[in-house]
């Protein structure tokens, strides 16, 4: 079993919590409130730009040109690339850069954002990739999980269908699949026996906290 | 005028909403629920964990031996005696230290402590101290202005005394004092007019996650 | 007067001492041993590592998308382009890819980069790039110096010429004057003049430390 | 046997090369050019304000009360008495702590120094104390083998008295007795087999350093 797999069966609760959580279940179906969904957009951009800060530490602090690599492609990705789809889903919203960028970060993006980085910086780099794998492998998960039958089985007038697509495409399906395979490798190189509890809370609460992400977004739509 | 004088004026709205927040207004007139107390006592002692690591990451920043000490006082002060003071206010309301030190921190816990952990490290020490002062100014404001007439003043059946008195006490606010005076050679040392903006934002969001840490305690009495 | 410009002037003897140092004579007239440059070589591939980590500590300290866009950009091309061509030159002067990356860090490159990389992560971005500006900006002026009527005018058979004409080039000489600018608006928005002095030092210790890593070089050739 | 005799053994030539240096030797029988000593002091008491910085680095990236009270003792042992103690020592040698505070530091000493500071920034709390180490543990070893009968077989006259005697002394071996404690719990909950051949790599890196720092100070007598 993949070091990822193991956290996952460890913090089972936390991960199904996250993973199955309402907002996750409404954007599968298509009834979460418009208003959740563009507070979410909001957030999200300002998570990625704390997620881009967080692949910049992890090439400080790789040791090896292969874990630099992995790590400056995680930065560039995130910058030249998914920013800028994010703002273009965000304009399909009505929601334009300039409103996003001006947005205050609220509390459970703060929360997640900084956690990571934290435990990023206070532990080494195995730490920071258990406490940004669950944004990664959770996201995932979510996109395979959303869209059973593919991509192209979504219905055409599915509101949020684009978001779906993105995450449960090929693309981000690699990114995934790259991540894990990092993972496993530092995980051979720095996990044991008796550091796996540790990595293991490290790895639920960032769960518990990507849930508050989720809860953060319905809760802007009955305010 | 003081930096922290010019911060606190250029972030009124936050600050007051900070130490002027109905959890304060209830610890002062005794209508503070019990169990929002309770929650926040057992918050307040992990946020003191951090806290104590922001202290020591204040003496990793030092490049001068003044600094070195003022940050290294700093540390010793919560791990040597708040800390301690806190677990003995924890058993007079029940809490034992082993129930303190188990309990999950709470978002708005993570969120503050993670917030001024990372302005610290990705700025320099007068970020860092601009995103702890709202912590220790903001307590010694809250703690003069609810015993304005001295402890002594205080009933002696008031349920939240022995907290007022704690933070309106001479040795906290000697410690605001203190922490006063190092902010404000900082600021001759480090800050300027076109770096002002930046940190009146980190001041203003630091007042509005401890205002969330006051509003997570109200929410605990009402879940 | 730009900021590089004022600190290089006040700092005039350190930094003539390092871009006019005996090393650099010998690179430009060509009677540098060979041992010496080969030892330098190796050790500048060591420190290209390094300069990149603390790139990637740049887009880490970053707080505007501006920032962290021309961190990354120089994380990348250091990653993806001059690690690149410097193994290239290696190649040409005898040394394998392996040979040059098994090889130990000398004592003086392990002094600079660590240096630069500590300053950063202790103080803020404006520190951080004081610290970097003397690699970039010193082998930008050097290139320059050591080919004043531009590479066409070097002689085909000069031993350094593919290493001059490397620094001497558009590329790299633009490379420098993104420095420059980015250099002097963080000056803009950080710099103060009670915070000059201390700017000065930074600056005045790396322009030291890369004058010892030339006579590291030297020393090699000695021993 | 334990995660310090393990490194030790591993890095054995590194190892016996810093503490039986040529420094070592004379300040043994007292051969050792007063001009060595004094650069080394001057050198030292600049040493020993990183060795503080890394101390609390080692409080911030503490995750639990215990690790964080063994830094903060540290840190405080150094800031308020061993630089203390050393300042006498240099004013006993006719250097006024003034000199000794404006001393540029040299690079054998930015070299070791910072190379701790990014080992533990960039690895782990573990990481950060095998780089250490070498300081504690191999002056607490070079103390005993100055004084193989117990400082008070010292010759009274000995030039090196106070140095032996300070290090050989029942008060450093017990910071070195807990700083070994401390290594091996970090040992039990963070090393593993995967693992040691990196802190291997760590530990024998900082002895060369070490080595380096003893080097430099017989360089400054031959100036």
């Amino acid at each position: 079993m993949s070091l990822f797999e193991r956290l996952k069966t460890a913090a089972a609760t936390d991960w199904n919590a996250y993973v199955d959580h309402a907002f996750v279940r409404g954007l599968g179906d298509g009834t979460l409130p418009e208003a959740a969904f563009r507070n979410y957009l909001v957030q999200d951009y300002l998570f990625l730009i704390q997620f881009a800060r967080a692949h910049a530490l992890a090439a400080y602090k790789s040791r090896t040109m292969a874990d630099m690599r992995a790590a400056k492609d995680g930065l560039a990705a995130i910058v030249d690339v998914e920013m800028n789809l994010h703002l273009r889903l965000c304009e399909r919203w009505g929601l334009s850069a300039a409103d996003v960028e001006a947005a205050p970060e609220q509390r459970a993006t703060v929360a997640y954002t900084r956690f990571v980085l934290d435990i990023g910086m206070s532990g080494d780099l195995l730490d920071l990739q258990v406490a940004l794998i669950p944004c990664t492998l959770g996201y995932a998960e979510i996109g395979r999980r959303l869209a059973p039958g593919g991509i192209g089985a979504l219905d055409a007038a599915h509101p949020y269908r684009a978001w779906i697509a993105e995450y449960a495409g090929e693309a981000f399906q690699q990114v995934g699949v790259a991540a894990h395979a990092w993972l496993d490798d530092l995980g051979r190189r720095y996990a044991s026996d008796n550091r796996f509890g540790e990595l293991v809370d490290i790895f639920a609460k960032a769960a518990r906290l990507e849930a508050d992400f989720w809860q953060q977004g319905l809760d802007a739509a009955q305010g």
